[in-house]
């Protein structure tokens, strides 16, 4: 989730409002596709430029304008002009570290939001982020994304299938429809973290893996960035309901107290899966202390054991000369003398073991 | 507790409304049980099709109504129809994770808890959880579980005996005892933890488990999940209580204070009970080096003072040719030789002793 | 302080209201006291019936009937009709694990408080908590503890000798005056705890206890049980100040306010020890490392010194014939061979303690 | 500055507003100091009896009381009576164990405040904790000490020599200038501290003191017992802002809004410097556990690459007969059998050096 | 960023309103520059007596003065008098140890600001942070600081080429555009502590560098700092929105939303570097601990080994008289009695290897 830490201080200096993109560029060139659609019709057009999207505003149908591309600034200027925006909501539209966040603007709601996906990269799937703006208006939506490759297929099936309440409902339902994808999304995501932090106590148990204190520092950092992601969402989303905004029927509100509700529950989880990683390491910690005990252990008893033994044998070695006199390790010459050295050691050995009985060492 | 945990990943996509179930399945037929009483009567039957409860909801009595099995939709659906509910309520019933949650739909309101069981399972209990929710009118309470089993039999019990006031009152102090039940059960979950974090305690003196560290963590993880189920109670009840709703008369007012009280006590518990737990695993960590402390000194203490002797004994064990030179070695031919050679250990091994004795090692 | 954490669970099932005793049980007789008094007369009895104190009831001077016993529930029940008791009332009262609490019942005002007294235990003193319920009308108080002997007296030798104004005030103000006797005692038993938290914080300089942690834990453990029965008390005075019920005098509510302050006080010196508490055993882990390190030190430096010289002579102790061949350990046979060896072990062993002279261990 | 946690407990059972002086004792004689002045005037005068300061408090100029000594209880009672206050108000300027406080009395407001000066006790200077109570009324001032000094004489030459705009304002800006000499005070405390966390730091790095850990403890001590006595300040100072006593004119209300300022960085400050010492703590842990295994790495290059060679020299130093067996240790008699056996050494040395070099251990 | 910390405790016992300046003085001399310009016009002039910008001050156009070089108090006496402003704003504005704050005088607006610059020191950049006040009325603004360079070139040139609709707004979006340039700023130095974050991870994995816990420590004592100077900011800039002043225009208000909008981010992005440098020295003590386990392995397996070894060959090493008794050691005068003993060694270190490798040691 590199992509979430993009570097802002291009703008630095540049008057508020200039269009300066920020972020990760797709190579690809702009994509700009409109759907247009009412209870009876559906129709879904690919553009060459923006401005021909001006008829559709008009319509009493609801439309959704998607623009793929944000890196294109001029495009975006332009699509400024045809949709009335402020240059600050331009600013934040091409700027993709900027913070998830509601504003409304009377004539025109705006939203900022991440989209969070799995993308397979390599061998393993990977947290790929996005962010996506939203423009609400009485009529028509405009979503700016940068990458192809989204979490709105769904809607875009269901618009076409006229599954759900989705075609005989408003452009604000439909924005509504569009944030609950992208927060159910989350849900994944939560899932394949939460399937990690399984993966990592396991690993926690058998010491299998050798960087666990790595894993678990890099799943913290996985989840710190998802926090910062996730936890505005919730003023964001209270301050729709909250709003006096005409755009915002009485009927989508109540789809709004719902979505808000997913958004505690991901905030929650993600607090909770916070909670369990942060106890990890302290777990980790613990183990590590454990193993260190026990190999010293096994170090402790071998040596106690052996070394006062190897003392003993090494006194019998030395080559005082039991010929100069009687004192001079007599041991040496006794008949017996051999038998009670050995008899000595068994005895220390086993006095040494029954010591680390008692202990419950061994 | 690992069905709190339960995957919303199906649903994603979605639109919002879809009645999906979401959780572990029960394999039974779902099974619909009607409880009919007002102060003088009390009828309880049990009914194959939910439209068979409609005559129920226009009497003057006060009906409960109790559905096991979530899990068959289409029986959700038909309830939906049969109570008039919103789409978003049909989903919330089938979407056993759910956050805990009370909503205002003027007509009725609507409750969302989690029932916490303890069920015998191999050997020792484990803690169950259970989503019940709770659709609330002025004159009939419908509750939706999964499996059969719960901890209404109390109130089923008084019901049938007409003991307390609970025959007396209406449709709202039933959803209150209801909702009483579960939070009573709260406290018989508390106490088991209590009593396992006592246990662990008492381990973690003795030594007597390997593996106190991943049982605190167990332990940590499982108030970390209650804690998720109980938490959103006070909110719940606050709003219960604080809603300006026709349904909950004043009487009843008085009992939900009540309620509101024990689950502040609920969550007061759980509160101390996640210190101590946090606490533990430092004292644990202490515990291990305090042991690790103690092995080190009996390994350092006896090498220290065998090291010493043992090289005095190689020196006298080394082979220089005492005829070669009267300097190699002349301690070997003299007549105390040995007796000095021991002396000197004898001294060395005591002055060790005292070193340690002054360091307080032993 | 065990008695703090009593079960709850047996009164799981039970309908609201139920009278059913939780907690330790005093196997004395229940014993009920009036005190009755204005400015003037002072009268003091024992009572048998609770019914024999409805004269009390309606005089003009105030009244103060105390009922050690509450695990006599028939007794309470009678005492619900003497007094007009809500039955929640009488099920908090009989309750002892109730959360301290204030409410309004409009006739009369129930505040329950847990009360901490120092016992004298075997050798050292134990803190015990007890619960009081106190019952708050416009002319009397009731109070309902378990165990003879309370904080109380104090107030009972002021009413006797009319000390202070309590013989001038009002109900109101001999129910302040038994709050403030309870705070008052928590402070006793904070200075207890300071105590011991200075005596533990020498220990951790001497190491002249054993189980350090373990002491650390249990103090934490109190401290957080401490913390449990006061920290409601700041909401509950000030639940009492803000409530608009007659039955407190604006003179009382003077004094209220300064009690606020007292508990305030007390919760502000609970988390300083908490705190202070916790850095214990950070303290004592890094001695412990300390001490760990000073350990394995004496171990390097006896071991890294002589272990190199032992070889020396071991070497000098194989048995390679020197007869052989002139390659076979010539130094055995030289004139200044032993001479030699000593000295290079001499060398060796300077050149180990320079190191360690210069790492700054020795 | 251990005498902020003065007991408290030898108050407990006597009536509220009883006047028992709480705190450590100055030996010293109580002195009462009447500063007279207005914008022309001023005048000094030291009194014998509280009493003999009433004519002051009627006239026009402004007057500023000061009494040090307030363990002379009956002084305080006396005192009481000429400037008529409640009893609580008394018994809080006794009890220096008293949480700073603002209150208003309608005739006077009251403040209670602690007062840090840096006093030279034997080599270092320490802190030094005294309570401050003033007493305002609209035309003269009453503060309340214990001992001799003070942090005023700054406000008493502004006085003298007419500097500021003190003289011309009234007895509420005279109250403003007290609060803040007192809390200019709390930064000369705070520098203190900071140098001795830099200090601590330096100390960190070379290991230079033994018992780091106690100092860092203490030093967290102190941060905790002086966050106890400025938090409280902040409130105070805004409760003092914020209320409509006419005592405080909209002027000084200004200087009050800077006096909060100062309060909140304050604040700050000590929270940036528990900050810093917590993570302190941590740093040092790390540290003896880096040296820890420094001192095990040259325990374990020494022993291994030692151990394996004496093993060797045991080897041939063991007194197989030769002549009995051609398979017994024919090496001691092979012609290179010595240098080889010195060559086999080497190898196994280097390669163990080898290995550690690789391990990257030196 | 040692400069944040200065001295303050040098204004002690100076009356409030005192103007002194406290923190690193500029050696220069001070400067003053005055820029003037409406839609069409632009001047810039150094002035050399702040008197000489009187005439600007009642113009029509937008008038901007910066004053640099603070300790110079007497000119900022001056200029309090130029421009009206109230003692405890001067004594503000030369006191760089100031809590970011904004204040509303009715005539003008005070905001205190903390400028963070990158200063190449010696080899690497160095966080710089000098205090700007701005003082905002309806058509001037001026600033004041210490020395010379600051973030204001890119508005400076803004001005001068009429970029972006600065020339065409009034003073209060000047101020804006002041205070947006020193918020784009943190991103930089967010940034450049972002990087030397991930240089530390890096030699966190590598233990290439042998001061890590120092330079965590150090790097958590800047984030630290910089939390002190932004946190103040969100209060700030929220109050100015919230101010009623006539002197912010609307449109500016959307444009300081902006500004929250991004303060919000910055203090966002410093929790999560808090979050993530306090996670790391954990991993580090981890890692460290990782270390040590291997160590001691090492001298573990070597160490069980050898010394059983070593003590067989002690054993077979004593010099029993074999002639004197047939129980002396008869081993030595078999024939194959040393092959049976190299035998029984390679067996006791086999098994000893088998163990280590049950043990997953090797």
């Amino acid at each position: 989730m590199a992509n979430l830490s993009d570097k802002m201080s291009n703008t630095v200096g540049l008057p508020p409002g200039t269009i300066m993109h920020i972020g990760d560029k797709s190579s690809e060139k702009p994509k700009i596709t409109v759907i247009d659609y009412d209870e009876k019709d559906y129709t879904e057009h690919s553009l060459d430029q923006i401005e021909d999207c001006r008829p559709y505003l008009y319509k009493k149908t609801v439309t959704w304008i998607n623009i793929d591309g944000i890196h294109d600034t001029s495009l975006i200027e332009r699509a400024g002009v045809v949709f009335g925006l402020h240059p600050l909501v331009m600013e934040d539209i091409v700027n993709t570290t900027q913070r998830p966040k509601f504003e409304d603007y009377e004539d025109f709601l705006f939203v900022v939001l991440k989209m969070l996906l799995l993308r397979p990269e390599e061998k393993k799937e990977e947290i790929w982020a996005e962010q996506v703006s939203i423009v609400i208006t009485k009529n028509y939506v405009v979503t700016f994304q940068e990458k192809e490759g989204d979490v709105f297929n769904v809607i875009r099936e269901r618009l076409k299938t006229a599954k759900g309440r989705i075609r005989k409902a408003g452009a604000d339902y439909l924005a509504y429809a569009l944030m609950d994808a992208i927060t159910d999304h989350y849900f994944i995501i939560l899932e394949k973290l939460g399937e990690e932090i399984e993966d990592l106590e396991d690993s926690l148990v058998k010491f299998s893996s050798n960087n666990t204190a790595r894993q678990i520092h890099s799943l913290k950092r996985e989840i710190i960035y998802l926090r910062k992601a996730v936890w505005p969402l919730r003023e964001l989303i209270s301050g729709m309901i909250r709003s006096e905004s005409e755009i915002i029927t009485k009927t989508t509100q109540i789809y709004l107290r719902d979505l808000y509700d997913h958004t505690v529950q991901v905030i929650d989880t993600i607090e909770t899966e916070r909670d369990i990683v942060s106890g990890m390491l302290d777990i980790y910690l613990t183990s590590l202390s454990n193993r260190m005990n026990e190999i010293v252990k096994v170090l402790t008893i071998i040596s106690t054991i052996f070394i006062p033994l190897t003392f003993i044998a090494g006194v019998y070695g030395m080559n005082f000369s039991t010929g100069a006199s009687p004192f001079n390790m007599p041991e040496l010459n006794m008949k017996y003398g051999y038998l009670m050295c050995i008899g000595i050691m068994i005895v220390v050995a086993l006095s040494m073991l029954l010591f680390f009985k008692r202990k419950k060492w061994i």
